[in-house]
This record gives structure tokens, sequence and C-alpha cells, in this order.
């Protein structure tokens, strides 16, 4: 097993909140930076969409963009856990095999990406993609 | 139901991830800057700690500052959820009653913190606190 501790802060009058990744890097939460909520579905975003470009850059596909939108319901009332939550990939590039990007998404979601993993045995997650010749 | 639809983005050679919230705050992820993975940990401690500032500065407790460890376990080897999460919140004030701490603790966990709620139902969470004289 490895351990990450990490912490963030509040020591003002405003809610906002202060994180520290393990690199140092400052991370500000609410007021007029993203909410922790939001924070939660850009890091599922980033993951899984890191994923898709390095897998796919490994098989040699001629990508040039990577656009991962998150869709994330939640109730109108308090608890307000997301669920479910779509994820739609767009792969911009030169004559992208979609058998290769329908694999690049499977392979994130059952082995690579930390945030899908976390998430996924509580959140029905639901993705779907499309290729755009660039 | 609420809906939120964000998005991350890739455009380079490095395996960087730009995401945006619905503000229009950009978040960078990779590289030099905050892990996707480390992300998910800033946000449930920043979600949490919002909770407990904004409960206990309603209960009128004298809070100077909040802090929010996140301590996470996760395999060596992928997949590599984070599991079990650790939660330490050291209270910093005047006088501060450790009741009203626990309460609100309680509340952010069964109730408000977006985050812990989508993470719960899939995550092993504890929880302690600490009162330091400020």
């Amino acid at each position: 097993m490895a351990t990450t501790m990490l912490n963030a802060r509040w020591s003002g009058e405003a809610l906002d909140f202060i994180g520290t990744d393990t690199k140092g890097n400052n991370v500000p939460m609410g007021g007029d930076a993203p909410s922790p909520g939001q924070m939660l579905l850009i890091a599922l975003a980033g993951c899984t969409g890191m994923d898709i470009v390095s897998i796919l850059k490994k098989k040699r596909v001629e990508i040039s963009e990577v656009e991962v939108r998150v869709i994330a319901q939640q109730p109108d009332q308090y608890p307000k856990p997301y669920n479910p939550i779509e994820v739609e990939y767009i792969v911009r590039g030169k004559s992208v095999d979609p058998a290769a990007v329908a694999r690049a998404i499977e392979l994130s979601k059952e082995k690579y990406c930390i945030v899908s993993q976390t998430l996924q045995l509580a959140v029905e997650m639901t993705s779907s993609f499309a290729i755009e010749e660039k």
C-alpha cells in the first residue's frame, strides 16, 4: 500500500480553503475559486483524459487534442452526491481508429484512472466518445 | 436533479490537462501541477473543511483556523483506488466545544459534503479531530 497525505486549511473570515498537494502546489477552493464538488469532477476529467492521451500516443495514434466533458447529476436537496456521472470524450486527430479510442477508455476505467477507480463502486458512470478529423 | 457540466482538455505534447469549472476558472493538472488523484483528496479536504467552518461559525464557536488532513491508502499496483481514507480535523480557537466539533463533522459527512457523499458508499472513511487553544 502507498500512502498519500495532504491537507487544506482555512484561516480567515471567508469560507475559502487552500489545499496543498505533495509537490507543494496550493489549490484554492471556494469563493471565486472552484468549489470542492466541481474539483472532484475536474479531477475525474483530467485523470481519465491523461490516460487516453498516454495510451493513444503509445499506440502511435495521431492525436492533436483530447477533450473530456463530465456531466454529473445531483439531487436538489442535501445530501447531494453526484450520481450518475457521464463522461464524454472528444478525440481530435488524423485518421483516429475508433477501436483504439474505445480500448483506451476501457483501460482507463478498468485499470489506470485512480479517480474513476475510487468513484465507480458508488457512482453509476457511463461514457461515450466522438472522433473529429483535424 | 441539478446538472453540472464541465470539461478538461489536452492540446499539446506533455500530459498536462487543463480543467475548467462553471465559473470559468482554469485548473491545471499533471506535470508540475497537482495530479488528478491528489486533486480528489484536496477536494475532499476543502469540502468537509468548509462545512466545519460554516457550521461552527453559525454556532458562534470562536474559531481562528481549521486544518483538514487527508491520509489515503492505495495499492502499489494498478488499479489503485484510494481506500481507506482517513480525515483528521485540527480546529484552533478559543474554548472550542468538542461536542460542537464532533456534531459539525457528523453533519458534514451525513448531509452537506458533496465529495464525502459521493465517495462514502465506495470508500471506507474514518475521521478524528483535535482542538488547539489559540
